[in-house]
């Protein structure tokens, strides 16, 4: 990596280098807080939510670097809550497009869940703005968190569905408009160049 | 309920009467076997099967009756697992569109899951082709596996989260398709009315 200052493109991305999170106390206590709230892991008492902190790890991004790339399959198998700074979200919609903006994620913003869960390849591509602290939990972490501490596992599993629920909900919606814009389209087509055209 | 032999329009949804599916032995062993599939829970042990089988509930539909509605906010909060039957799924892309044939599921397969994560009103209706026999994951259950099999009920919840995550995934790409199809259209739209229209 390179410590130059100049304005430089994104790099690329790859495997993070990570140490254990609660040797940063004050970072430890921060993630905490983080997860306390309604849409992640309001439901766990501070001792559970400690016991979630022991498992993650800290990972820092500089700014302009890479997070994730979409479709980057070795990158994958966990998820990230971001600590400070901001990272924007970008994706292409479809092969040939141009990447759109999703959007740009703070403190208390989890992305890659569905890496950690299926360790599938990156559905987005992730770009830190500014220098990133992150906190990262892995499948190993989990997998020995299920060991450990089954039921803490359990909490968090319901609250990371809940929250793929949640977007399954969103996107269908948004599907729905789409369906909604192309019957429209089609008529307006049709009204222009005639019935004849199907 | 009625008994009468001729045919009738689909019944509304309710909540339905259960019994504890270990009362019947074979259905059971069949909704063990079921659920023992690569999409479902092919990584627990045949002991944890036995186990989430434990808490599962029988639940039988009629042929040409409701088993959930899109919208329903209040007969939601539990999955099936359908055992025996063909459950024919319908969606409303958008309001006052026609409902759309989805699929149609047989034995092995899993609706509702969201419903019993979030409890939030059903995304999509299903009817009962045939008379339906079906395995029920209530909410209760699920929280009362938790706090007696914890190990269980991550494991459970990762299958779970993992199928959301394939959805996603899934419906991402269709959107990436609709946003296709609405950008040639316009591009269509432009070619035959000018490039004045916008």
């Amino acid at each position: 990596m390179s410590d130059s200052q100049q304005p430089e493109p994104v790099s690329p991305a790859a495997a993070p280098r990570t140490r254990p999170l609660t040797e940063t106390p004050a970072l430890a206590k921060l993630a905490a807080e983080l997860l306390q709230t309604p849409s992640m892991l309001a439901e766990l008492s501070e001792a559970e939510l400690r016991c979630v902190v022991s498992y993650l790890r800290l990972v820092t991004y500089g700014a302009s670097t890479s997070v994730f790339s979409q479709g980057d399959a070795s990158n994958t198998g966990y998820l990230l809550l971001v600590l400070s700074g901001d990272v924007r979200v970008e994706a292409v919609p479809f092969a040939g497009a141009e990447a759109v903006d999703v959007s740009v994620l703070g403190p208390g913003n989890v992305i890659g869940e569905m890496g950690l869960i299926d360790g599938a390849p990156r559905a987005t591509t992730c770009i830190a703005v500014t220098p990133v602290q992150a906190a990262a939990l892995s499948r190993k972490g989990l997998d020995i968190m299920l060991a450990e501490h089954p039921a803490v596992a359990a909490k968090l599993m319901i609250a990371l569905a809940k929250r793929l629920a949640d977007r399954l909900r969103a996107l269908d919606e948004q599907l729905g408009l789409y369906a909604k814009l192309a019957q429209d389209a089609k008529a307006e087509l049709e009204r222009v160049t005639g019935p004849s055209r199907r």
